[in-house]
């Protein structure tokens, strides 16, 4: 798993948080997914965490879009929002229906400390910062997960978790990975230069890049606690 | 006319800036539009300008999902700049090709102070403010153009710019204005409370809208003069 | 101690919140330095992180100028600013001088999780919202070391931490926390009313409180693990 | 008058709008203050809508404040916050009170819409992008009136304007233009590298200084026009 077909920048960020992106996407929770030993408990608590991440993930994804500088870098923030707020919310919405939690139920989580300190931190990097510093912290999920269910789709050995892991294993998902991977790259070269990973922000970018991997390893190991 | 059926407070912003919102939907260059006497010269600048706008009008709706507090207000905010970046900012390009002015001159076109004054004061007042300050802020546009279309539909005596009051005169963008005006209602109802004209943020907030209307009257202007 | 005296608005927020203050407030890191028991490298390992805290907590302060309305908000804004990035944080640089850990030592303190997730939250609370929803994130870290360093000055039975607890404790602190409680005060008056504890968004300014109070304690506690 | 002195990047982005900026430093405006022709009613509007747009930006330097990404970048925009609020615009408040405009009518002001666009541009170039944009759109304003200061207080003819005249001619004014030039400098080197002019955000830089410079134009333009 190279993550090189996300594009040039994040394999590059990636590389620059090697073992960080391996505890992350290596995560026990992660594990309990591909063989189905996680227990249920474990795999709703966290499912309305995520929840609650998403309706502050899409803002973020919405501050993209106001950080824009060309129609494209709009389009792609813009159909990201979309998928997010229309279309996986709604998932969630469904396996958390599915499994007994109302909306109302799901609408009440309480937001759980390393939850609250991922998405702030991704919004308020974007705030402070241009569409890169933005980009750098949004990057490690969207890559991540698509990372994360590509390999589950091919390792699993349970079906218990098989709806989650082809959410992000199929086309779609992988897709708006790519998207993004692409976004990621010309919005560098725009701003910086093809030779971006030689500008003196390169290292604060993989920095960002880096504390939102930590942050989704704080997030696995959250769910792990109901 | 008189603006009811876009909610109670923007019926009520609108009566507090009467004269104003006169000066902007009975425009010369409205009246322009309504027996077809508005040059083309003058309506292809300002069609050119309007796109320059739209950008940065769209990147204001995107403002809003950020701001929002519920999915409601996320969802309604989303509607409308997917209707803005998909499908209003196309429109424009297509007229303009019609036009002969091609995609590329579209984009390059220089922008006017009266133009940039308006969306920064937009865009400012929803980054200094809550979603409240932003919507009213937003409103004057959305609204007002549903008006101007309206009216137009019933009152032209030309077919010179039918497409275009056609466009705001239609069913589609008749039902976001009243999805803007539903959205500053429950916006409004929910931080203030039901009688949020007898709250001390009413006068600063129709200032806001009053302040916008303004600028729209400066933009009709500017349009007259290529 | 009741808090009265820092103004009405903080001690209903205060109220509302009494078992978080509570543990805030009395949290065994604030007794370890009222009699002497907390170990040096605690104390050394809190102040080196509460330096990082400081240079984002003086960053949501400028935020809060950006917020001002009046030029009353502007000043005390301003004035809060100067005495955080002027005073406050040589104070930390030269106790930290003294205990042999120098300056690009401390510079280069890397940042701790609890550390980040609370000012990445008060920053995303003022860039999302208005001056009242920052104001409501910065007050428990003012006031509430107010309290501390108030009540530790009458009760401290050890000298250990005697400077620290003199600082905060001390006239100059005490008018800057009462400074803040006039801010509040009026900030809540001019927007809301004066009975703005019946207003629709009081339930979320202190939703806002409550959490930055929580991260206090967060923040103390990761104060005893270096 | 060459402008090197207020360092590097300001000489070059200068140059890049060379000739909108002689339009701005040599507007009639300020040859009525060097000669002492311009009608004191003139005179007394500007400084109004000048008291307005101190307000406003002072609020753009405190976000200098939030954007910044080191001490020195802190300090330095700390402390010209503090000069416009502390001293220049209690300036503007004893010059209109020697004139016999009260402090309530000076805060009255009704702000025009040259001052409008100006101010929000700056505000949201700065929400949009990072420190690089903002002092991009607050450079042209600072050196602006230095480089004024300082030739109209060797060239003047009249003794009218002369308070004014050496409020931007001495020493304090002037060290304040060097600070915010050096400031420039290393943020561009941090961010960028010492060659900044050949990064691909350099034209984008410069398009912003520019804008600024024309909004100065047009501010001159409506201090002529009470």
């Amino acid at each position: 798993m190279s993550g090189h077909h996300y594009g040039r920048a994040f394999a590059l960020m990636r590389e620059a948080s090697a073992e960080t992106w391996r505890d992350y996407t290596r995560h026990a929770f992660v594990e309990g997914l591909k063989d189905g030993t996680l227990p249920r408990e474990a795999f709703l608590h966290y499912l309305r965490q995520d929840y609650v991440f998403l309706i502050h993930f899409s803002r973020a994804w919405a501050l993209a879009v106001v950080k824009s500088e060309t129609h494209d870098e709009m389009l792609t923030a813009v159909g990201t929002v979309n998928a997010l707020v229309a279309e996986e919310m709604q998932l969630h919405v469904g396996i958390c229906e599915a499994a007994g939690i109302t909306q109302d139920e799901l609408f009440a989580t309480p937001e759980r400390a390393e939850n609250l300190a991922y998405t702030r931190f991704v919004l308020e990097a974007g705030y402070s910062g241009d569409l890169l510093d933005l980009l750098a912290a949004l990057a490690p999920c969207v890559m991540g997960y698509g990372e994360i269910g590509s390999r589950l789709g091919a390792e699993a050995t349970s079906d218990t978790y098989r709806d989650w892991i082809d959410t992000y294993a199929e086309g779609d998902y992988q897709s708006a990975c790519q998207a993004v991977g692409d976004l990621l790259d010309s919005a560098l070269t725009r701003r910086i230069g093809a030779d971006f990973e030689a500008s003196p922000r390169w290292d604060r970018l993989c920095h960002t890049f880096r504390t939102a991997t930590e942050l989704e390893v704080n997030f696995w190991q959250m769910g792990l606690t109901p």
